[in-house]
């Protein structure tokens, strides 16, 4: 089996990598290579056995696409985009990234014609919905995005089921939760802090908290990020019919909360490093965003969440720890 | 007031440009100008005291598209779309039109800078529909479309919610439901012969009815869809915040009904003329259509509805007395 992961250098995508690795096998058959694309040429250490291709370039170039989607890999994993802030400062990237690059893609596995009908995996964000919502939001509510991140991925949402149904592509489109705790550095993310309050604190550092304490967030690990990436990839699509994009279960935490099971976690002192500041611009952003779903179609076709928020804190610490 | 038309040749393209005409002004101001254009050259009636600038082009070009914003219309009519039979039977000819037809249309108001801000109205569709359905389907059910040309068209939504948003255009979108009865000919669209059973009968022809008396469709008349189009140019959007889009009130009427108002209206003979030879893939594409909405949002705002379906045969017999 031979893998495309577009976005192979962000966090989610290094994390998948080192889960196809470590499995050496993917719905039964073994692993012989794996294509890691991103903006930035991916850093992977080539396991024995399996062929590794690293390459950078820009998923808004069709030409770039078309090359990679040449190899016929049969199983697609697309997690290359512009985040929320980005694509909100900046327009015309955003919809050149976001949306051009996932156009480009399905049409160049179009173009490979009958015979290629590949695995594509899409990982799409909560933020195709926006206020006035229900609560809490069931799989048939709208795509109405306050934002420009969130449009674009309603309409690659639009765009894979259509594909889909057209039998150009076998799709799944996975909403990710803001997927928390984030490790490494903060990014432009609007749900930066999300992570932040969490890993700077158990780093010894201060953590700015831009919105208040009861705010609730609908959140999943990393762990589990992956988890809906590999179900994705390997589960029957017959059962998705032609709604081919699912909201991934989560938690619905309070900062509040997540700061208490910090505390829980790693005591008062870690707990006491975050101070509020709060930011009228990430505060408006986050105030359009979801704060609880009824994921029922996820969950009764396999998809798994977090047992509870201070499960999450100890699986980053344990990560950290592994790190070293 | 200038007013450019996109799909001014069409049906309702040429009704609007007939009332725009009648009624001299727009939102209280004076028309002095209408841009009427297609894919064949609107052949219009030049009234005195305003000029009518017909032309012909491809959307999907994106220079023509410049050229007719340049002008600086106050308000523009995007009715111009590749129907939803023919978008289904070639792919890469729907999402030119029907999508990239509307991203060059709002990449080129947006290219005008920020003094300019015209009032957009675009002719979606129930089309963004796809069963399952609730019932019926309210203000707030997900698009989920079983055709290209309903995916494009819900594409086009989220594109017109994001640039109005940001500010780039002052954009109100009408879900249309199926126009009944449309003079003239048949069209390559599915929904057809919704309008053929009752014209071809009263022009004294057989009309093909390809699917079964008990289904049920969402339907409003030519006159309404004016309605919808001036009242969605000249409200106040401000009352639609973020949601800019919105099914229009219909009739829910099954064939049965449609019929027994033709019979009604013009008699059994009439009535008679319609033959029943059942068409499999027109079933498909039907059965995937909604049927009843709760268009309350809409209402709200000030649109109303067709009285009853007899009304509608009536007012089809008026237009074709009319014409002679």
């Amino acid at each position: 089996m031979r893998i495309l992961v577009l976005g192979a250098a962000g966090m989610v995508g290094r994390r998948l990598i080192d889960r196809l690795v470590a499995e050496k096998t993917i719905a039964g058959e073994t692993i012989t290579a794996i294509d890691a694309f991103d903006v930035v040429k991916p850093e992977i250490a080539a396991p024995a056995g399996v062929e590794i291709a690293a390459s950078a370039g820009d998923i808004a170039d069709e030409a770039t696409v078309r090359a990679l989607v040449e190899r016929r890999p049969d199983f697609i994993f697309h997690l290359a985009a512009i985040v929320s802030g980005e694509a909100e400062a900046d327009f015309d990237k955003g919809y050149r990234i976001n949306q051009d690059g996932m156009r480009h893609l399905l049409e160049a596995i179009r173009a490979q014609g009958e015979n290629y009908r590949p695995r594509l995996v899409f990982t799409s964000s909560i933020a195709v919905f926006g206020a006035p919502f229900e609560e809490p939001i069931g799989d048939s509510f709208l795509s109405a995005p306050l934002t420009s991140y969130g449009t674009q991925k309603a309409i690659c949402e639009l765009l894979l089921n259509d594909y889909s149904r057209k039998g150009f592509v076998d799709g799944v489109g996975i909403r990710l939760p803001t997927i928390v705790v984030r490790p490494g550095k903060p990014n432009k993310a609007a749900s930066s802090f999300f992570s932040g309050i969490i890993r700077e604190p158990l780093a010894g550092q201060e953590a700015i908290l831009p919105v208040a304490d009861d705010v609730r967030h609908w959140v999943a690990s990393p762990a589990s990020a992956v988890g809906f990436l590999m179900h994705a990839a390997t589960m029957d699509t017959d059962v998705l019919g032609a709604r081919r994009c699912l909201t991934m279960p989560g938690l619905s935490v309070t900062i509040a909360e997540m700061i208490e099971a910090l505390r829980e976690v790693a005591g008062d002192e870690v707990a006491g490093r975050i101070r509020r500041e709060p930011d009228a611009v990430i505060e408006k952003i986050v105030a359009g965003w979801p704060r609880t779903f009824d994921a029922g179609r996820a969950a009764s076709v396999g998809f798994a969440a977090d047992a509870s928020f201070a499960d999450i804190v100890r699986a980053h610490m344990a990560d950290e720890a592994a790190r070293g």
